[in-house]
């Protein structure tokens, strides 16, 4: 087992040394990444990677908004998929999706002498665009295939360019996306016997408790709110305390936070599934251009206004919503009780993946078990584009086996050139894989 | 007594026209006033009051900074004083200053019959720069007359003149401030038999509880600390809730927040004078220019820094450091709770001015009620010159007997063109001033 995964370390180095020539904002990887989505950037590292499988046997399939399937060449009519995306946010970093389809890459060519006694090909899957730092949108490769994006994101931009105009100056087609026209067709769906993903962590809870992999078994919805506070500018020296004087938005953000965060504790003492973070609070750079009203408070005066983002995710579709009730009814009580004026914005609401496949999540158990190497059954709090194929349903009314593995990453930091995980991590990840995309395609 | 505040709000209303005319910003009132601390504007203004006072009879007096010192014409030796100032914020309004002026001079016009009856003197005291918003510093003016300025305040900048430039051009002589030399003299200073200052409210206390007049007990004095806290940068999905794994700045300040609203509340209860405000989270423009770290919040990411602003204020100057004593503790034990770091920085820590003179209280409560004015005793959130002149001493170790009016200001706001005190409001106040100015000189 040391030996194998020394071995993988190496042929992952190799590629990632290839891979780390593109999009690099200098000459070393701690400078950073930008490979946009539907970008030049990204093409070529699709490039890269199809040179290596192609080099190795395997065959290539552009669908037609540039999607890359990397194929066995048996003729088997199912296949095991394993998937990930090669788009970067700006100023990211080289692993963030990477890993995926490097350790996926690597883990089908382990397999080389067995391509032939499979019963099931192997496909390597390079989804477009995941990010949505760049068009405002998440996994819209991924969505496209499946015919699940909003048309609307066709005209959003990313420095002056329209998504649609990138989609074109790659060579692909946008009307797809226009037309919420599947680029996969229903056969091509149909014959999907199971799909998995490697990932980053984008947490530290694996380097944390010192576990090399996770097992993923849900991935987590989200409801985003901002929620904006209106209070009055007073002199702080001069006006008494108490709301008959006082419409203090920052002290009334402050009980709202307080109030949400028992809220919070007290749904995990109750055994539910929920992380919940006030990420922003009047430090949204862009969102205090167009909103300056931010910038009448003072040291000296009682604060006139403020606003918060909150970000609730659980992997229970049922628990999601009550609570998100439950917040915005503490919300306005506490407005209430600080006599201050709220506004609640639902900025988005994601459906969990309530539970990844079971089977296949038994098998990347299996394959942990049987190389001895440790693992944690985790959900994933990040979106993937593993969960967009979890979503799909084949024409039998059945979805598609989906199953995820997460790897550590330093320090758990991803979107940031500081992003890292180790040619270790990712072998062993690779080793689990290629054990698994044994298990489902024998 | 109708007619007489009738009569007095129309000279009132005479003389706002002509300082309606200095150093503002458009052709109406409300486009706001920009008279910065030694600008031409706030000379002109002087010399606007200056003009009026001298056809009346009364002398003139610069100092050697450019206070304006307008005296009855008699022999008397001992001054009963009323000051204030006619600079302001940029794009502040036409009453913080102003309005303490104009009162303070159809106060002593009103006992021009008594003029020569009275025992002492009447002097109207134009300070400079009062406003710290032009060079940093406050009570310019008023400390240079007793030598109380820090020199160093002479090196700082306003639309890039140095405040030893501002003086000079206004043919002024900066080396008092220079050289810590009162501009008056001892003799002139023991001469001070009174002072009194009347001043908008900045705040909305007499306009909520419908009372016209405020006879001040006190000043508060005020600390002011900034707090920074130091967290770590996690995906908001992936993270599990816990000090464990999560360093929330952000939830730590809510709850440092929540903790001293709590503690301050208690201190009310048990009969202190304080307010307590925090004025700023996250949303000072300039510091976030210079310290950017805070735009690296963001919605899905727990919170990697924030900061808060704290001002204390208390006229009890033994309460006042025992309690922030106690608010740094709770800072500091809410941060080692949620497992981030804290940097408390102090701003500023101004003693209260415990005690306005019993004597000038009482003369000003007789006052209001010989004339049947509704008035509260309340404390001075703000700083004025008024405490620079009650912190002086005499050759005789005594005080100089201070005392101070408020009068309403709309919705308690000040530093704003929508600063705006009612003619009938001031005209009320100098009718209360001039009695009170005759009770102390006769």
């Amino acid at each position: 087992m040391p030996r194998l995964i020394e071995s993988t370390k190496q042929r992952i180095e190799e590629i990632f040394s290839q891979l780390e020539k593109i999009g690099n904002l200098g000459s070393s990887r701690e400078e950073g990444f930008t490979r946009a989505a539907w970008s030049n950037e990204e093409t070529r590292g699709m490039e890269v990677i199809q040179r290596i499988a192609e080099k190795a046997g395997m065959k290539s399939y552009w669908d037609g908004v540039g999607n890359l399937f990397l194929s066995t060449p048996v003729g088997a009519s199912e296949t095991v998929q394993v998937g990930s995306h090669l788009d970067t946010v700006p100023h990211g970093g080289n692993y963030d999706g990477a890993a995926g389809i490097v350790a996926g890459l690597d883990a089908i060519l382990q397999l080389r002498p067995m391509w032939e006694k499979l019963k099931r090909r192997l496909e390597l899957v390079i989804w477009r665009g995941e990010e949505s730092a760049c068009y405002g949108a998440v996994c819209k490769g991924s969505q496209a295939a499946f015919g699940l994006n909003d048309p609307s994101i066709l005209g959003r931009t990313y420095l002056g360019q329209t998504l649609e105009e990138a989609i074109k100056s790659q060579g692909f087609d946008p009307s797809y996306i226009q037309e919420r026209k599947p680029t996969l067709d229903q056969s091509r769906i149909d014959s999907i016997a199971a799909h998995l993903e490697l990932h980053i962590e984008q947490a530290k809870r694996l380097e944390t408790d010192g576990i090399p992999i996770g097992v993923v078994s849900s991935i987590r919805g989200t409801i985003r709110l901002r929620v904006e506070v209106q209070g009055e500018a007073n002199h702080s020296g001069g006006t008494p305390m108490g709301i008959r004087y006082r419409k203090d938005a920052n002290l009334a953000m402050a009980y709202m936070q307080v109030a949400l965060h028992e809220e919070c504790t007290y749904a995990l003492e109750k055994g539910f599934d929920i992380v919940q973070t006030v990420g922003v609070i009047n430090a949204d750079e862009d969102y205090n251009k167009k909103n300056p009203l931010v910038w009448e408070n003072a040291l000296t005066k009682v604060s006139p206004f403020g606003y918060f983002t909150l970000d609730v995710r659980s992997n229970d579709p049922r628990f999601l919503p009550n609570y998100l009730k439950t917040a915005e009814e503490i919300i306005r009580k506490k407005a209430e009780r600080y006599n201050v004026e709220v506004r609640i914005e639902r900025l988005l609401s994601l459906e969990p993946v309530e539970r990844l496949d079971p089977t296949v999540q038994g098998i990347l158990e299996s394959a942990c078990r049987d190389l001895k190497i440790p693992y944690l059954v985790m959900p994933s709090g990040a979106l993937h584009d593993a969960a967009v194929v979890a979503g799909v349903r084949k024409s039998n009314g059945t979805s598609i086996p989906v199953g995820m593995l997460f790897i550590p990453c330093k320090d758990g930091i991803s979107h940031n050139p500081a992003e890292f995980a180790s040619s270790q991590d990712i072998a062993r990840g690779a080793v689990v894989l290629s054990n698994a995309l044994y298990r489902l395609a024998r």
